[in-house]
């Protein structure tokens, strides 16, 4: 049943808005009492909490497995975080929108714990660009921090504008990011 | 007074949010009465639009300028239009959160005004890239249309972290942002 109560409020969440949605809409469409909901949530914004931290975990495993494997270059450990966060603007739609929009609704204890989260991710980011400049894949004259902040930026905003549906594929726009991201838009 | 209810408005609605803003919030900070508030504006939507209007024409008639200028090569033109949107997270902070966040605010028939505008001045970075491909400025095997996309993510997204009192300025970052996108940040 948790599962079914963070799956529904992700649709409506996402759908209508944290705060335009109740907790008595979420148990009505699962045919519940409220006393269910709070069996397992001590309120909605502790549900909101979850939902955040199952985003942004799973964010997070996902880029140290990639960042683990020994065999891949830092280059295709790059292209793979960009196809990770553009990816999952299609398997994760309605969850990455009330990631990136209700962050505010978040408590301050409970701000406390994601933000260091998303931080973490862009510091991974920069771990990746700092490796490949020892391995001199990468050049050294720019600072790591400032262009991981690029990255994520590039990445994370095509969630306003990637379609799934659309004329390209989320490898294909990771593949053309990468392109330019390594290679610079510069004629030589 | 219509320029001091939008003013306080944009604070307001920056600070708490638009919804969590009322109307009578707006008229007792200025203490004035709704009947002052009516008279120039229809709705707290149409204040809200307003907003939305006042900041994308803003962009909008800067770029402009920006594209005009004969005497500028199309790098450099991609430096200014990286630097506006970068710079104005200082000068027009709240304004740019209203921007960002509240657009889901707008009804249907004003939708239909705002997001042509966002979309022009994508469109303008990319009319950038392909002047700058044609005068042999730029490469041409990358689609304008998603690296135009790139840019303005890595631009827009500073909003959520540039922190003008930080220890790099608004024109460090695009600097360093316009060498990574020319560039590239591989070793040759």
């Amino acid at each position: 049943m948790k599962d079914r109560i963070i799956e529904n409020s992700i649709r409506m969440f996402g759908e209508k808005g944290f705060n335009e949605t109740s907790i008595q809409d979420v148990v009505d469409v699962l045919g519940v009492t409220k006393g269910t909901f709070y069996y397992y949530f001590t309120s909605k914004e502790q549900l909101l909490m979850d939902i955040h931290l199952q985003y942004i975990d799973n964010l997070l495993s996902h880029q140290e497995k990639i960042m683990e494997n020994q065999e891949k270059d830092s280059k295709s450990k790059l292209y793979e975080i960009i196809f990770k966060l553009i990816s999952d603007i299609e398997k994760q739609g309605l969850s990455a929108k009330v990631f990136f929009r209700e962050m505010r609704n978040l408590s301050e204890d409970h701000l406390e714990l994601i933000v260091p989260k998303r931080e973490q991710f862009r510091k991974n980011i920069q771990q990746v660009l700092e490796d490949g400049i020892v391995k001199k894949e990468f050049r050294s004259d720019l600072p790591a921090e400032i262009v991981s902040l690029g990255i994520l930026g590039m990445a994370n905003w095509s969630y306003f504008w990637f379609n799934p549906s659309g004329k390209r594929t989320d490898s294909e726009v990771s593949g053309i990011f990468l392109k330019m991201l390594l290679e610079g838009i510069q004629r030589d």
